[in-house]
This record gives C-alpha cells, structure tokens and sequence, in this order.
C-alpha cells in the first residue's frame, strides 16, 4: 500500500516552482496527457506565431522574408537555442528534416570517417529494441557499405566493444521501455575501443539532462515533436562534434545529402558541390518554414522554464512524476497482470513509465487497456506487443495528474471494462 | 513598337475565365508578385486551415488526430491530389520530405536498378545549367558509386544517348532561362538508348501540362512552394512509374532512406525493414503537419481551377502572360542591355521569361536592377550572374500585372534609379 493521497499530490503542485509553465500550454479540458513522448502538447504562443508567419511573413513579405523576417538564418537559430538542451555549443547545432533522415546523414558520415580512419572496422552495432527506423537507416546503410549490423541487448554492449567495431548507434533513452545509457560511460568505454558513437536523443531532448559536448559524444540527431513540443512532425535536430566537423572543413569532407542549402555558398548557383563550414553542411534542402516556426515557440518554452530551475529542476520532477506513477499503479494494480519494464533506479530512467501486461486468457491487454483508459481522457500509448506507455512531461503534467491517472487505471482494471469488443478494434495508428 | 494597350490587357482580364481564381489569394496591396516561380502566394483558405490544424487537431487531439484527423492518410491523399496534375495515377505519388532528399531517394533507386540490368553502363548525365541541388545530389551518388557525372549543355544531349550512360537526370523547366524539355521525345530517345530518366518538376509542376505516365518517364520530383503555392519551404513530391515500383515490389528492393514511415507495417515495430508497397516505401519518416495541411490548400485551388478549364486554360494564360511580357519589354526597353534568353518558341517555353542583363560599366546591372523594381512593389528575382527572373501564376497574374510590370521596368531603366547605391548593396538572399 502506499501512503501517498491526492491531498499530497496537490500539495506537490503548490510548491512545484515548474507550476507556471503549465499556463503556457493550451491543454484540452478533460484530458490528462501522458504521451508527450510521442507527441507534446501545443503551447499557447504557437497559434498566433504560426499564423504571424502565414498571414504576414509569407502572405505578404512573400519571397522577400528570406531576408526580412530572416527565414534564412532560422535553422541555425533555432539550433543555437536547443543547443544547450543538449549540451552543445553555438553553431554546432541545426534543425532540419525528419530526424530518420538526418540520422541517415550522421550515420552516414561516421561510416565514411571509420573507413578512412579504421577500414578493417566491419561492424555497426545496435540495440534490438531501438526505435526501428533507427535499425532501418542502419540495415540499409550497412548493406550498401558492405558492413554487419548487429543488434544486441543492452547487457551485451561491452563485449562488443571490439576491434571490428567501427560506429555504435544507441537511442539514449529507450523508447519502450524508457531505459537510459549513460552517455558519458558508454562514449568512452566505445572511444576506447576504437569506435563511433552515434546517439538518437528523440527520448532526451528537453526530458532528461544531456552532455554532448562533455562527455565527447561523436554525432547526435533528435526529435523536435516530442518533448520539444514543436507540432506534428516538426523539423529533427543534429548534431555534430567540432572535432568531425572541423575535420571535414579541412578535408572538404561531405554528408551525402549534399542539397542545395549546405552548400558553402547557395546563392551563388555553382555546378560543383562545395560543403558549408561547420554544421551547415548537414544542411540538405529548405526547411519548412511553417513547422520551424511552430518548433521555435516549443523552444522557447524552455528558455522561460531557466528561470524556474531549468533543466535540473525538469529532471527532478520528471523522476518525482515518474516514481509517484510506479509507486501508485504498484500498490494498487497488483494481481491485474501488469509488471514494470522501465528501471526503478533513477540514474536509469528517462522520462517514462512503461508497463508490459499479460494476463491469463488474452496475448496482452495491452492495446484495449489504454483505449479504454484514454476514452476516460488519460492519453498514454500503447507499443507492441505489449507494453503501455507513459510519458511525464514535467513542463505541464502535475503530480495530480498522476495520482488521477492511477486511479483510472486502476478502475478500468478493476472493472474490466477494457474487455469490452470497442476497446479491441485497432486503428491505423496504434 | 507594341500596339499594345493598358485598356487592351484589362479587357483580356475581363475575358479571362481564371480571372475568378486571383480571388482565392491573399497578395499585398501595391504589389505585382512575378516570383510564384520561387514561393508562390498565400491562398486565402490557408491561414484558417493551418489554425485549425494548430489548435484543434494538434491542441485538442493531440495524438490521437494521427486517426482521428486523418494524419496517417495526409501524405498520400495530397499526393493523390497533386497527381493529376502531372499525369500520374492514383497512389503513385506522394508528398514528403524536400525536393533534394526526394532527388536522392529516385537517383539512387535508377542507378540501383542499372546496377543490376546494365552495371557496365557507368554514366550520370545532367545539365550543366541544372538546379545545383540536382547536380549536388548527383555528384554525391556518382562519386559513392564509382560512377561518372557527365554535365552537358541541353543541344549536347543526342550525342549522350549512348551505351555508357547509366541515368539521365533533368529539370524539365529549366530554373534559368524557363526552357521546357520536350518530356515525350527525351524520354523516348533516353529509353532506346538503354538509360532511365529521372525529372525534377520543380518548375512545372501547376505551371505547364505534365504526362509523367503517358510519357512513360521513369521518375520524378517535385517542389510545392513555387506553382504549387504550398507555402515557404512546404514537402516536396515523389513519384516513380508503376512498372518500377511494381519491380521494387516484387524483388524487395528498397531505396536508401529506409525510414520507419516507408515501411509496410511501421506500427509493428519490427527490427527487420521491409519495404511498403509502391509508392510508400519512398517515404521515410515522419511529415511535417503543419506544412502539409497548407500544401494541401494550395493544391486545392488546381482542384477549383478545373471548373474555369483546368491545367489546359493555365497553360494558355502562362504562355500569353509570358509573350506578352516579353513583346512588352523588347519593344520598350531596347538600348538598355537586355536580353531574353527565355525560348520564344512556346513549346519550349515554361511559365517564366528571363532576361539577362549587361550594360557597358558593369559586368551585370541584373541585381540592383531588380532591387529597385522590388522597391517599386514589382517582385520578380536575380539569379547570378546576371539574370531577371519574372514567373507568371496565371491562377492570380493579371494581364494589367504584366503590363504595369514592364511599365515599372522601363522607368527603371530610363531613369537610371537602379544605379543608386543602395540598390548593390546584396542581401543574404539573392
């Protein structure tokens, strides 16, 4: 049993210092939101910033707000301000394409490094449960350069830590289970090695402190829709160490979308392809203003939230949040088929709980259980085969939302009524 | 001399039957927008369409509008949409990433499917005065495939239809001088010679009639943001013929940017990537939203614009604007160092007239004599070295535009106002 009461958790909220940030979000009545890890929810600014930038910058500066509402510096700036989520500096940093797509360019490029650093490397190594499209890049990537991809457990990293290994592709916090590596562990004991790392942040960017730069990460690309709660698709980010990047201004070494805009000098409408200094190479088409509109004032969220304790004051909430989750679902769902795959130690855990479910006459309730309770208005997810997912905004979820959300669960649990045939037909998007 | 008058081209626009479609656009009072060619104008359904999908289907739905709303379908339904208009069947388009990753996706497919029926064939022919970003993409490949890229001036190209040519790789409407390749006959003559054709509808695309099926082309890419009045940096398109995605079906071939959202059941999340079928596996991941709802308005216009003769009647507008222009600004302007280079054939012409520029002073006037036109509220663009650009919409170009255009042209030129200094001074964006 737990001890904890509602009263606790609204007390919680009374004190949080993290408490105003929630205003700045248009939340819908009756909805508590804990799926920010896949899509975060829309801040109040957006709406009047996007249409500034239909309404004027487009409909009426039209071609020129390449210039005047500086549509062509907006990548990099808004770059500049996920940077020090990540723990980048200025101008190592760009927003850009979907993040498979710009995984394609960085995984690319630590590939082509290795083969000329390392050319015996024969192998990229990831983990079977990373987010497949991360495994899809890679397969394909490793098929046409003649490289094995291994897909392992995470417990198995270290005895693939070897000399065939040339690039190591990790999500660092898990996307099903909620797992985090330790970054600064995992680059070094890979750096030792010989190899690359390459980390996908789509779990960590604007959840969970991140050091790129400290802990000597090689190359990095994330996720602009989730916790950066920039909209539907927004533009990814990536990154690059000045160490790559400075090597290949030297080396006039490319990515191999080598598009128009990361082109040293666009305008000058050359035939021969000349990369752009620094991260601007990783540049490949024009972004989509609109959406780069949209992921700046998710952003900017996080600006305002420095005043408030920033990213260490997010952290401890989220684990607050987290751990209170666990705790309640724990002490009251036992015997409904529900086990913890997220890890309990907080060093460990990203931004998430997430709960396999099994009982005895069905595969796993897994899918109907989370119709069912986001029909209640709680809005989690569900990831095959059989895992409900929770994601823990600390920007706008409160501790009372976790205490409620624990006492839907609960109640569809204890009721059944995700048994019922509604509950079981799947849509297109599960 | 013109007998042309300003009453003769209000009188045209009385008689247009796409004069009802410059109604759906919101253009700034005291401009002549001639730049469609570059970011086509704010159609009027946009701004609410955009809000709506901000603040309800982001803010009220949440992730739950990836059903609900109709997310998953977007892509392909504008792709569907867009299809007509380039004579291409249902499902066998869509709308994704930006024009050069979409570039990259079809250019590597063709050279994979050389490699296999004719790997001796070790040759990328394209432009020399293509988009940079087409020959940016093509030297990449070309270099990461052992193979050679060939750039040739378009009279150059019968004597490149050879054994050694692998893929031919064209803009069909040439960004520089507006001329149209004959898309039947190259593509007839490329196939007898044993190559695959691959063509960026850049600038044809809602500008010219497109017979991508009928004309038996292999593959093609497309922008939304110029003719298709997408808005600023909107997705681009992707298309390749039934026979080769039908192929790719069949033998499990994949292209190389093997994103979650391009496989055939991305929400199994299976660690092995298999190809979706037909056109789908040339997505990759997730689309912009927020870009594709308002790249779906100004496709919607097209839709309109078929009950006032469709692609037919834009077409004869295009070519009249054009000609009129030109007629117009030769028979004023003489004297003043311009010269078309835009074909006066119509058959080889697009929806644009250029004219470079050189005086006896300088080595072009072509910039600052734009910039003071701008600065007269007539928006065309330069392309260096010394080009004025001028695109004709004819969904919202007025023939009184073209005339009163090439008034504010020919004052600029006698006058000598372009000469002023801050007329040089080059912004970031030319």
């Amino acid at each position: 049993m737990t001890t904890t009461t509602r009263s606790a958790c609204l007390a919680l909220d009374a004190l949080d210092p993290l408490r105003p940030l929630r205003d700045e979000f248009a939340l819908p009545p009756g909805v508590i939101y804990l799926d920010g890890n896949s899509l975060g929810a829309l801040p109040k600014a957006t709406a009047a910033r996007v249409q500034q930038v239909v309404t004027e910058e487009w409909g009426i500066g039209l071609i020129r707000s390449w210039n005047t509402a500086g549509w062509i510096d907006l990548a990099q700036r808004i770059g500049n301000k996920i940077a020090p989520l990540v723990g980048a500096g200025e101008n190592e940093l760009i927003a850009a394409d979907a993040t498979s797509v710009n995984l394609f360019k960085v995984l690319s490029t630590a590939i082509a490094l290795q083969r000329l650093d390392a050319p015996a490397r024969r192998v990229i190594v990831s983990e079977r449960s990373n987010f497949p499209t991360d495994l899809y890049i890679a397969e394909t990537l490793a098929r046409e350069h003649g490289l094995t991809l291994t897909l392992i457990d995470a417990d198995e990293l270290p005895a693939h830590l070897n000399d065939e290994l040339a690039v190591l592709l990790l999500t660092h916090v898990n996307y099903r289970t909620g797992r985090m590596f330790d970054m600064a562990e995992v680059t070094r004991a890979a750096h030792a090695a010989g190899a690359l790392v390459v980390w996908d942040l789509a779990h960590s960017a604007g959840a969970v402190p991140v050091h790129l730069t400290r802990d000597h990460a090689d190359f990095a690309v994330g996720c602009g829709y989730k916790y950066l709660n920039g909209g539907p698709g927004a533009p990814a980010f990536v990154w690059a160490h000045p160490r790559h990047t400075e090597r290949m201004d030297r080396e006039q070494l490319r990515q191999p979308l080598s598009g128009w805009l990361g082109h040293a000098a666009p305008f000058e409408f050359t035939t021969g392809y000349r990369p752009a200094l620094g991260i601007q190479r990783f540049v490949c088409g024009t972004p989509n203003l609109l959406s780069m509109a949209a992921l700046e004032c998710g952003i900017d969220v996080f600006r305002r939230a420095e005043a408030h304790g920033g990213i260490g004051a997010l952290r401890h909430k989220s684990l607050a949040l987290s751990s209170l989750f666990i705790e309640l679902v724990e002490a009251r769902c036992a015997g409904y088929g529900l086990t913890l795959v997220t890890p309990r130690e907080l060093a460990h855990r990203g931004s998430q709980a997430s709960f396999a479910h099994l009982d005895g006459t069905r595969a796993s309730g897994g899918y109907p259980i989370m119709q069912a309770l986001i029909a209640r208005g709680v809005i989690g997810d569900f990831r095959a085969p059989d895992l409900l997912r929770f994601g823990f905004t600390p920007l706008y979820t409160t501790y009372a939302d976790v205490w409620d959300a624990a006492e839907h669960l609960t109640a569809v649990l204890e009721s059944g009524e995700w048994k019922a045939a509604r509950f079981n037909q799947r849509a297109a998007v599960t």
